[in-house]
């Protein structure tokens, strides 16, 4: 051996952990597309004339050690105090046993959304779980599974409320006691749908001047009142009434459902969730029975599959009904699903009796505190309250707050004379005993006589939490083998590829994930002070740099909590640019055909006008169109919204002429960052014309899909719409969510992948998720036909399989193929997206050859199945594709097939002794489930409406 | 509802979390049981003579948050420096997915160890990557997995060697460069066994005077000799060469087999364990094939399964071999299954190039290093070095030690003038700044041209790891799939109970897991100054003080690794004893047949012999026989060895009696703590006369197996036996461990079960362990006889179930069981021991009353099995027990059996959705395994040997 040169770098992130195939493997694979090097490739996939400037540098890469140290100096200038400023954020205590098994585990966090129901029946059970603890607790007949936080839920509520009430008001009543933050995402929502926002007194309320409204429960003050007299007057005027409810509270509290609410939500975050700084939580809603339909967001239900056997799926999809309606009024794409399991998980940890008990103990202890304060003389408010008091201090209201910050406290300032104290599951004697001290009382918390100050007509009646699995046994042992025989029931990130076109389910590493349980980073209140959130604010401010570099950005808003809300606030701030110049009137949006669904519902969110633009043959824009579009609309033109490269596949030529023609025409471009795996480090949205982006950070920048989020979508924006992005949620203009930099927990993810891979890594990782994606192309050739090419027949880092003509010759649909692929071990590649009908695949780079392989080998196994139902050799209905997912109860059970059970069940591709067995055969999808891409329908089906 | 007293305490852990049954299950039970409370069945159980006088009080139990945040306190007065101290503990880097994967995954920490190889097949896996890792980097035939720690590795190789040396010779030749720690435990091993330690330079060695001989390399202060020439010589004179060996040296440098050693060993630590203060880290062993039946520890090898599948097992039991041999000279029994996954891991994560590269990075800082002092005129030593040289400072060498701790970290006094370092994975440049600023040298490390120090001779020319699994794909998708495969391959406690005998397989609960990852604990060498580990000190006093109050001892020593070693260092101390009273002559051991089989090994490592003693026929101690062997032996009776309550699962009431004849001759006994789990809080051994006792830590307190180790095996013992305790590895006398408190990372865990189960949740977690044991004597009356029972038939927190009968009425054996379990989702229970033909069931306290009635119901529909063939309606070959376990491929292939495959696959018991697949059948295993349980013999085979 003798010495070898210094060549390897044995912690290279880049390349040995991130990036799948091998330098051999690569060889290999460029062999097979027909290149000699990447290069090549690359040069013939992306057009020269979009290529960037110059090359990503972020110096030199760090290793995974590296970064882990470099994490924990900046974590450690977080300073973590005990936080009691309440405004819906609460300290709360994550059971270590759900922190180990859920949280930390990469069988629930890398798992994509439940789609699939046969390959999620785990997570959608937990769900499950999760809605039921929050129609009852609400009182509610139906919640779903999950929205993104408190405020964006009340602003989902209010236009909800809109759909479903037959007022023909178009103003909207504020309890004056929500929350801030709730107030300023309402008012956001609000302004660009017409809907007038009066905040007030609730007994000021004027019923007949609104469709709806909306009452914090308790007050953000710590009031606690009685709406059922209030819901009536608003029912008496065929308005809706909306409660934002504190679910630890209605353990104890007179429930929404039993004053006659039509709408809760509120955020289960103190339900074991950690405070992250503001997120991700799992926020809730739950509604009558009666307005199901109306209600966005993602709901689990029950179903049963070919054998009759019961299958949980997503159910009610009824978003896609009201974005057909034309007049979108939600884009709610990404859920909290992670979040949810584990506040469900908390309910069953702790069963009704657990959760009164914690309830009534916050209680007490706040009742204690509150008395202490009072025998010292000072003026406590409200006389009834669950957790939160004030206290009016006058002109000492700093020194207080100063004196706690000493004691290890954050209290909260109200107007300019009042503190604001919230206790929680957290709090301890010493917590008390601390406020007292910020107060200037020495004295001990020993008073043992329980003591109750909630209005006797306000406590619950009614139980809670009475199914099975709430009152399961809660032995450690027993919730361990639950979660594990969840987990085991779903196929994720950690047992196979999942080929998601546009989803880009790439590796979210162990290096990446760890820092986000880290004290410094979870056990941190949004609104803390900001000399508190050093080590935030150096991150977030290291990583927008980053991501301006990488975008050809001028500015990063942190805040919005996903993608599609992301594209919200990115026209937003378009519209606040349009209206600044005098512009306001510009309300007409060009769409291609072929962009997401996602960006019409945001589109008509903001008040435009949606008008759809062809696309040709090879499914890029067609230019000529688009211009004469551009034109005739060119005094309304707001802007442009398209996807680069297309969703499509598509690297398109013609990107900056469309932006061109845009900006000719007054208008603003948008483009959405979905595809950004395929573009970073190689080409820049900001210098193709983009005057605002999205990005996924839960695709392209490594945050897990948490088995349908969370997710962040925060916007990148040229100069000129710097003024114009989302405010602070409490102190600002235009906040889009409850906290000002959205779900910053997980920006470490993200920061962690960008400092790993460095610039040069970056850069491979978008060149070997091209080849990849060319690779699935081309051993796929003569099988399936490959929808769409660029110029130079290459596809960018995802293909479309048009696997549309096997329904004609062997009756298969693309359904068949998607639940064959199950018994290959696979989870489908997205389905009917954007062209119904088809398979759209997407690698990514952290896939290494042998899985590519794998899924090919699976693949064309399909299609030779399909050629011996073409060739009569197989019958059209009773077939391993019709009948596919195969199970263990298959198996078992007599076999009257015309094909093996070795064929039926281990198919090519399947792994043989590590095999993954779906637990339900088919699920039975009562409703059209054919789109269910983020669940928003083709852009096709806006045509006719807007045309 | 109204308000509710404050009965419900949510954050209970020992009532909630920890034990399994619920208060209404309880209920239930006692009605099957027979009983009215749990008081009468302890009653009937433990006789009153032996209760202990006082309940266990340890003050209010904390809730698993308080536990975290006392936890985090104590943690925090550890102070985590940079320790370049060497002495075969480094710094090195844990891959973060193996930490997330493996090291915090319970389906990796739960597991037992892989007797059962059918449901073992994942660790025994990895296991075997480990010895090929081993075999290669040593160059010799074969390893085992595991050892201990490297200095016992040390003293199991001298034992080893003296078995298969020709040479007659007493003498063993210990180079006086090995590790400080290693030649103490060296000695105190060999002194009982009348072996002469001679330390000394190598080439002063004698080999006509020696059995064998030890060489470290590199040695303890840096030194690299080729033995090539050393071991010829022993050779020359029948003498057996071992070298202790860093695998990370013989990444660069010529291994132990091409210099002819016949044994190597070592520690695997710097394979990314972490330090942990010591402990728990795997050594290694390797020989040649000629010596592999004379090798301790265990050995997994391939065999196929029924169908001729590839299959891996254990194999080699050569334990038992020697141990038969009358003259047992290894008690070997717990290995260090975690850690050596993790090292296998560690190697499969970087190959054989990504080794080569980081022992080249860290030999090449070194260089820097030391060029940088000698430039400034220091004396460094030796010329040619790997990772360790040393430096001679004169009288400054505690103002260097000094200036370094102020630096950060922590160097080696080596004699009164030199100061050692050792650089290793995690040395930056900046480490290397530290450390010459610590000798008063402000320069920057910015040389760039690679140096290398090795001897021309020395450098390795072989290649390793060349097998596939070195050179898979190391992406970390790839990886982090192949760590699930693994464990999902296995049966752990996440899915299933594992009812063994005297393994008492209870929850590792998260939050006592969690804190084990800590650096506080993580990252400390077990050799720092006193004052940086005020944290692990306060933690391990306040753990010794309870384990006093719960045992009646007066003292603890955490120094013993495992149980089998816990007894050893017991012996050897009451062996010291008799020693300081002049009674060195006392060599006779009672042991009764119904103990421990490591019991008699370890009585014959401190030079005892083993005089066996009868029970009676319910499998109590035979008094009569007792008193008799004591009266005989009087003279020279150095103690007795009993288990309480008995192997045979039964409180005899006439244990202090046996203590009291044993002292009336002079004798001082030893109980074996194995089954303390029925103890704590009811009865405590230094109250029933014992003088000493080991505890193991992994099954009464909490430390999961890991698949086969770690372990702890601390000793109680009275006042009297306090000077005769394990002395410090380095400075002291008597050590039997290489650290000073064994593996102390494990120790937050069983620290962490006490305070949050408090005295009261301690005792009823012995309550209702010995409720759940009779549950299931209850549930199967009828179908199997239980063995022995207490006088009032209640058996204790065991039972032994005779299935001994069947093989005559129907063939089937006790295996058939075990593996007919397997079918259901079970672990076997204990197979053939303390019985043979026997299955031994402990459920423990931590499972609920559904998972024992499924327990139940499996054995009972298995007892029905029994019944058709014994009536004839079934085969006696071709029948579930025989054919079990089945596989998928069974239910795959064609079936022609006579019951059907649902009979066959979905036994009574077995989970339906997630049914647990064995991934191979039945395991062919050609050498006699029956007699698995710590793979130590009944102690009938003592008998004839004896007398």
């Amino acid at each position: 051996m003798g010495y070898d040169p210094i060549d390897y770098l044995p912690y290279d992130f880049a390349n040995r952990r991130h990036i799948g195939p091998s330098p051999a493997e690569m060889a290999e694979m460029l062999a097979t597309v027909g290149v000699s090097k990447l290069d090549d490739l690359i040069a013939q996939t992306v057009p020269e004339n979009i290529r960037q400037a110059e090359p990503l540098d972020f110096g030199k890469a760090l290793s995974e050690r590296e970064l882990l140290y470099h994490m924990r100096e900046v974590a450690s200038q977080n300073e973590v105090l005990t936080s009691l400023i309440g405004m819906g954020y609460h300290g709360t205590v994550t059971p270590p046993a759900i922190q180990r098994n859920i949280f930390e585990n990469p069988a629930w966090y890398t798992a994509y959304t439940p789609y699939q129901p046969e390959i999620s029946q785990g997570r959608l059970e937990a769900l499950l779980n999760y809605q039921t603890m929050v129609s009852d607790l609400t009182g509610l007949e139906i919640a779903n599974a999950s929205l993104l936080d408190e405020a964006t839920a009340c602003a989902e509520a209010m236009t909800m409320a809109q759909r479903v009430a037959k007022s023909k008001a178009t103003a909207f009543f504020v309890d004056e006691n929500c929350h801030p933050q709730n107030i300023s995402v309402i008012k956001t929502r609000a302004a660009p749908l017409g809907i007038e926002v009066i905040v007030g007194d609730v007994a000021d309320m004027d019923p007949e001047a609104v469709f709806g409204a909306i009452f914090q429960y308790p007050g953000t003050y710590g009031h606690l009142r009685d709406f059922t007299d209030d819901i009536a007057r608003l029912h008496g005027a065929r308005a809706i009434a909306i409660m934002s409810a504190d679910p630890m509270a209605l353990c104890l509290l007179k429930e929404p459902g039993a004053m006659g609410a039509d709408i809760a939500v509120g955020s289960t975050q103190r339900f074991g969730i950690p405070l992250g700084y503001g997120g991700p939580h799992a926020a809730y809603m739950a509604t009558k029975d009666d307005y199901k339909r109306a209600m966005p967001g993602r709901i689990v239900g029950i179903s049963i599959d070919s054998h009759g056997n019961k299958a949980y799926r997503l159910s009610l999809q009824t978003r896609e009904q009201h974005i057909r309606r034309e007049k979108a009024t939600s884009n709610v794409c990404t859920a909290q699903a992670l979040l949810a399991v584990m506040a469900g998980f908390y309910a069953v940890f702790h069963g009704p009796k657990g959760l009164r008990a914690i309830a009534q103990r916050i209680h007490r202890k706040t009742v204690r505190m509150a008395k202490g304060l009072e025998a010292a003389g000072f003026k406590v408010e409200p006389a009834a309250y669950f957790d939160t008091i004030t206290v009016d201090v006058g002109l000492l209201q700093r020194g207080v707050l100063q004196a706690a910050v000493r004691e290890g406290l954050n209290l909260r300032a109200v107007g300019k004379t009042k503190i604001g104290i919230t206790l929680d599951e957290k709090s301890r004697p010493a917590t008390i005993e601390a406020v007292w001290r910020a107060f200037g009382l020495l004295k001990s918390d020993d008073e043992l006589t329980p003591e109750y100050r909630l209005p006797d007509g306000l406590i619950r009646t009614s139980e809670y939490l009475q199914h099975d699995v709430f009152h399961m046994n809660r032995a450690e042992t027993e919730m361990m083998r639950y979660m594990r025989r969840l987990a085991d029931r779903d196929l994720a990130l950690d047992r196979a590829m999942i080929p998601l076109g546009s989803c880009t389910m790439k590796l979210n590493s162990a290096a990446e994930m760890m820092p986000v349980s880290w004290r410094e980073f979870a056990d941190i209140h949004p609104y803390v002070p900001n000399d508190q959130v050093r080590g935030y604010h150096a991150l977030i401010g290291d990583l927008n740099a980053k991501l301006c570099t990488i975008t050809g950005y001028d500015a990063i808003s942190m805040q919005p909590n996903s993608g599609a809300q992301g594209e919200y606030a990115g026209l937003l701030s378009i519209a606040g640019y349009h209206r600044a110049n005098g512009q306001g009137h510009r309300n007409i949006c060009l769409i291609p055909v072929n962009a997401h669904g996602t960006n019409p519902a945001s589109a008509q969110m903001v008040g435009w006008k949606v008008v759809p633009v062809k696309c040709d043959d090879n499914g890029s824009i067609d230019l000529e169109d688009f211009r004469a579009k551009a034109e005739q609309h060119s005094k309304n033109l707001a802007g442009t919204m398209i996807t680069y490269p297309s969703t499509h596949g598509v690297f398109e030529g013609t990107v900056k002429d469309v932006c061109a023609i845009t900006h000719e025409h007054g208008g603003q471009v948008y483009i959405d960052g979905a595809n950004m795996n395929a573009m970073v480090g190689l080409s820049r949205p900001g210098d193709l014309g983009g005057d605002v982006s999205h990005l996924n950070l839960h695709k392209t920048f490594c945050i897990p899909h948490g088995g349908g989020g969370p997710g962040m979508g925060p916007i990148g924006v040229k100069a000129h719409l710097i003024p114009h992005l989302p405010g602070d949620p409490v102190s600002g203009e235009g906040a889009v969510s409850a906290a000002p930099f959205g779900s910053p927990s997980l920006l470490p993810i993200s920061w962690a992948y960008c400092l790993m891979m460095g610039g040069e890594g970056l850069t491979q990782a978008t060149r070997v998720a091209i080849l990849n994606a060319n690779y699935i192309a081309t051993r796929l050739e003569g099988a399936f036909d490959v929808l769409y090419r660029g110029d130079k027949a290459r596809v960018a880092h995802e293909c479309i399989l048009d696997v549309r003509p096997f329904e004609k010759t062997a009756g298969v649909t693309v359904e068949d193929i998607a639940k064959r692929l199950m018994d290959a071990g696979f989870h489908a590649p997205t389905m009917s997206w954007p062209v119904a009908g088809t398979l759209m695949v997407e690698p990514t780079e952290s896939e290494t050859k042998a899985e590519l392989d794998r899924f090919c080998d699976a693949m064309l196994a399909i299609r030779d199945e399909i050629r011996a139902i073409e060739a009569g050799e197989m019958d059209r209905e009773i077939n391993p594709l019709k009948l596919a997912p195969h199970t263990m109860e298959d198996l078992v059970r007599d076999w009257d097939r015309p094909y093996s059970r070795e064929q039926g069940c281990f198919p090519k591709g399947a792994f043989r002794v590590d095999k993954y067995w779906p637990p339900v055969n088919r699920v039975d999808n009562a409703y059209g489930d054919r789109h269910l891409v983020c669940t928003c329908p083709p852009m096709e089906d806006y045509a006719e409406a807007a045309e």
